[in-house]
């Protein structure tokens, strides 16, 4: 009997209904004649009721605190769903996450998952039983309850489907699959049938925002089908997996892009001091994420970087920098906000040189100004005006024809 | 170091600003040198909420879901009161129910207390923390989630200041203490400084509500000091202890009363059958509480029985005896509403004859008809009309003059 994970985000379980329509899909897959473990997140907006509720008692709760807190939120989808598939005449047992043995590092917040004790997992499948199991938190081997951070319940998802050797991961959202770009923006965009777990890192880590890169690069490196499909619609989605499809040969597969960024420029850094490790460690100890960085030497003693950051971020940035200025030593701080990063991603990339040239050529053609570059194996980003990244984005997913339904996907 | 442990209900803690106020008074206790557990209930409406999307799913819940479902609400309430006294600079960590080795029997929804393995509270508690500590939830030994059922917050205080050998436990509630008599209704009611575990056990069955029987129980087998006690106000509470204080000589401690109470009656009951147990049983597999029962011969083959309920179960005791009716052999049914339980308690009864001929008197004086009868070594009480039960009340509180306070209780 072959056994198929089901993950279900917060918004596949926002309400009651929802929840129930969950269960017709977990039962549709369990009489199908396979073992079926959901695992799901908490439900809509109980994260952000939780948060307001701790925000009402301190502006600084302990993380180990806000673990216990949160966690909560997925124990109560748990008992629903089971309820759910119960009533409708389904035998289904609810685990959290110590129950379901999702053993993780002893860190607050942001925990690894270590291993994945399967016995308790196991028992209840062969009981007969769909198990609904606790996304996003686990436990340390002393038995503290742990949180994933973002994205953990993908990674739980994965993490089970890798330990249980499940046939197939599937990721229940929104959206019906990975799409080629934004639909929302992009109305050529079509759903991709297959992609490979490296292009979809990219996607992911570039704002695509179906599935976490962490569960991604989880199924990568234990080689678990994954699967992004939409929780109401039956219909096939995006499968993600290593083996070559025909469709994989195109350069391009698709192109992502993301708003709200901002450039800021350090000016004057003395390069005689370790002003770049500075730089990075501090805004790393106070969970600032850089993006693309660029440095460019003005003279020998003296030079200027430029990262992106997101613009939310910008205020906290300038404070903390500012509070290190001795320490890293620069003269000034610049920034140009309203930005975008359009990226194009494609495994054929590697093997094709000239694609960064063309995609510049694409863009001047269109008078677009790209202002900062960063590129990969098999991506390449830009960083352009806020007000010019759908018409950057529409008119690259044009030019690389990713509109068009390659021959091989059309049955 | 003494270890006090403290107990606050869902009311104690039902805004983000009582449960601030809860960690002032776990501060205090904590400063005047003691070591701290702090036992808490699920938030004010918190249960409510969770029992509302349960039933929107479906009906008939099994009974380990609703557990998993129901214990989230304590394990909010310890995050949040330990992010609150962390915040108030008290060093505090939170368990829940497993994590501090509440080990119950593997039964759902009402599971009794088999141990606490101590190990993890006194690992907190040696750290200098104080521990907040979920109420009402435990886990089996296979690591299942179970709940204690009602009044299992005060249960769980009073297992954890036995298994430590706390010197006192606190149960901080609505009211200031245990009451000759409820304020509301009898005026001259004044709090008790101590009442024996017995007394007590008798008036909590009362309904004197504000300390559960099974907690009571538990606390005389282990002999652990009880305290009742407002959340809010600062004051001596009411202490329940096995040691006689000189006030315990009065032969009675106080007067409870309950209404919506029916007598129910069997016409004709066959003696032959079985049908006592019968009756019982049946009850007893649809958890009805009978209260008070009186069988009366009125010939040789048949027997009328009578005992009270609560008048929200009349229909549902009627439906479950007419369907068993063959099987306990009975003529016919007869009910009379509107009736309430008026009780005397104290442990000074056992050796003073005369006690119930004196309360028929003094009720019989005030035109009061007593309906049904019970007495246990410490309680006497009569079920009369619901009308009259405010007059009873008062009635009894004065004649047996406990509204004045005994010389030993002025200081």
């Amino acid at each position: 009997m072959d056994t198929i994970v089901i993950k279900f985000g917060g918004s596949s379980l926002s309400t009651t209904d929802k929840i129930k329509n969950a269960a017709d899909r977990i039962i549709q897959i369990r009489k199908q004649g396979n073992n079926v473990i959901a695992v799901v997140s908490a439900m809509g907006k109980t994260t952000d009721q939780l948060l307001s509720l701790a925000e009402q008692i301190t502006d600084k709760p302990a993380q180990r605190e806000m673990d216990m807190l949160l966690t909560t939120g997925e124990q109560v989808s748990i008992s629903l769903l089971t309820m759910a598939l119960t009533s409708k005449g389904m035998e289904a047992i609810s685990l959290t996450g110590w129950q379901a043995g999702i053993v993780t590092e002893n860190i607050h917040s942001n925990a690894r998952i270590l291993d994945v004790k399967t016995a308790m997992l196991r028992k209840r499948l062969d009981e007969g039983k769909v198990v609904v199991a606790a996304g996003f938190q686990g436990v340390t081997e002393e038995g503290e309850i742990t949180t994933l951070g973002r994205g953990g319940s993908d990674t739980t998802a994965v993490a089970i489907a890798a330990a249980l050797d499940a046939k197939r991961c599937l990721i229940c959202t929104d959206v019906t699959g990975v799409y080629t770009s934004d639909p929302r923006f992009v109305p050529t965009a079509r759903k991709l049938s297959s992609i490979s777990y490296d292009e979809m890192l990219e996607l992911a880590n570039l704002g695509a925002g179906v599935l976490h890169p962490r569960a991604v690069e989880f199924a990568k490196n234990y080689g678990v089908a994954l699967e992004v499909r939409s929780s109401i619609e039956n219909e096939e989605g995006t499968v993600i997996e290593e083996e070559v499809s025909m469709e994989q040969n195109l350069i391009v597969r698709g192109v992502a892009f993301e708003k709200g960024m901002t450039r800021l420029t350090i000016l004057g850094l003395n390069n005689e001091l370790n002003g770049l490790s500075s730089i990075f460690t501090v805004l790393a100890d106070h969970q600032i994420d850089v993006d693309i960085i660029i440095q460019s030497q003005t003279d020998t003693n003296k030079t200027n970087l430029s990262f992106s950051i997101k613009t939310k971020d910008l205020d906290n940035v300038i404070e903390v920098l500012e509070q290190h200025r001795q320490e890293i030593g620069y003269e000034g701080l610049e920034h140009e906000a309203e930005l975008a990063k359009v990226s194009i991603v494609g495994s054929g990339m590697v093997s094709n040189p000239g694609v960064a040239a063309r995609m510049f050529q694409i863009l001047a053609k269109k008078q677009i100004q790209v202002k900062m570059v960063s590129t990969s194996e098999i991506k390449i980003s830009v960083v352009v005006n806020e007000d010019q990244m759908e018409l950057a984005a529409q008119t690259l997913h044009e030019e690389y024809d990713l509109g068009a339904v390659p021959a091989e996907a059309t049955n």
